[in-house]
């Protein structure tokens, strides 16, 4: 919709919009980061009598969940790129073969907005004048597919999964400085806790939610899943 | 884009759409379940003797993990629903005050794909004749934002978090007939393989992608977290 390309300040715009792409990634991977291993080290502090057994078995849930995280983010961002890819090919050999039965869906497309026949028929004969825009339109208004940004794909998956490690290590860190399990989630839930408040704050305000209410949101859910897994994991200790 | 309100087959078309909803939640929900207890009772299994440990931190996992997808998504639904209501708001704001100004906005949105000036003034002069049409007009193309079914995020977010249970419990079940870890992880590494193959297939079935590929995909990140949470753990031990 922005054409930045023609813009004087391009390069100062990209690089702040790169920049809050990346807080964003940071602040989702972070947060939930921060959820998992934190209600995961809870629950096993409630069953069990070793901090190195909760270190453990939180250091393997953040191997495992950043890679789920990340990697998984990668492949379907992949795969997204993919699915773009052939529905595009798709999409031009449709308005070179189907020519007419295309600009019928043109039609259509517009018909839903109460635009017209005189006017649908007007549209339709203007959009197939070019035939890259005539794709372009197609794909995202009958396909509803945004043009998937490949460098951006990678990158977010990568700094998701990097987020998810930093995140997991907060709840985990404090049962490095303390002897009992008991202690560490002590320690654990005022640490989470506040990083929770901040982390579900700056995801709000990024997203433009209301940011109070997006901290207790966050906190709300890290909470209600460390409860449950204590809880559950002294059930079946 | 399809008005199924007038169409004779209505009931029957619903039903389908929302069975296939229901599979996509479950198979979603699933394959996560399979993968993240599973590379952490994996990871477990290298470094601690006792199945009851594996099954005790796997059932705390299961538990965070399916309330912070589970609740987590609904939260996320409701505030997708909320951003949506509230956009709604202003853009009916807007026609009503700043009318010219959002005609504008029109043509700019038609500009884009190579309209004609007097289309473009044509376009905006119909689509401002009927309000309504008009809003939900700005709020696709201009906002990229659809109308989010409200029921479906509630309904949505409880199937997945379900679905995450059971398929969380598939790989801890081996550990509960074994009697140590390393019997366990055997068990648990073929039926989780098994399960991880079948859903990837299927997932990428639904969403429209090549199916074996997708299996492959799926079963590889359950794998190499497993193998990360595996020898990390054992690294820390």
């Amino acid at each position: 919709m922005h054409d930045s390309g023609s813009h004087p300040h391009h390069s100062h715009e990209e690089q702040h919009f790169q920049q809050s792409n990346l807080i964003r990634d940071v602040v989702i991977g972070m947060a939930d980061g921060l959820t998992v291993p934190f209600a995961l080290a809870a629950g096993l502090s409630g069953a069990v009598d070793s901090n190195a057994i909760v270190i453990t078995a939180g250091i393997a849930e953040i191997a495992a969940g950043s890679i789920a995280m990340g990697l998984g983010g990668y492949l379907a961002g992949r795969t997204e790129i993919e699915h773009y890819d052939s529905e595009l090919k798709r999409e031009y050999h449709e308005v070179k073969h189907f020519y007419e039965k295309e600009k019928e869906e043109v039609r259509e497309v517009f018909a839903q907005y109460g635009f017209s026949v005189p006017t649908q028929k007007l549209l339709a004969d203007e959009l197939a004048k070019d035939e890259d825009k005539w794709v372009e339109f197609m794909m995202k208004y009958e396909l509803g597919l945004d043009k998937p940004d490949k460098k951006r794909a990678t990158q977010s998956a990568l700094n998701i999964g990097v987020a998810y490690i930093v995140g997991g290590i907060v709840p985990l860190s404090a049962y490095f400085f303390t002897d009992v399990p008991h202690d560490g989630l002590l320690y654990s839930s005022l640490i989470t806790i506040l990083c929770l408040l901040t982390f579900g704050y700056f995801k709000s305000k990024f997203t433009g939610q209301p940011p109070v209410n997006g901290a207790l949101k966050t906190t709300g859910i890290g909470v209600i899943a460390a409860i449950a897994a204590y809880s559950i994991a002294k059930l079946f200790q």
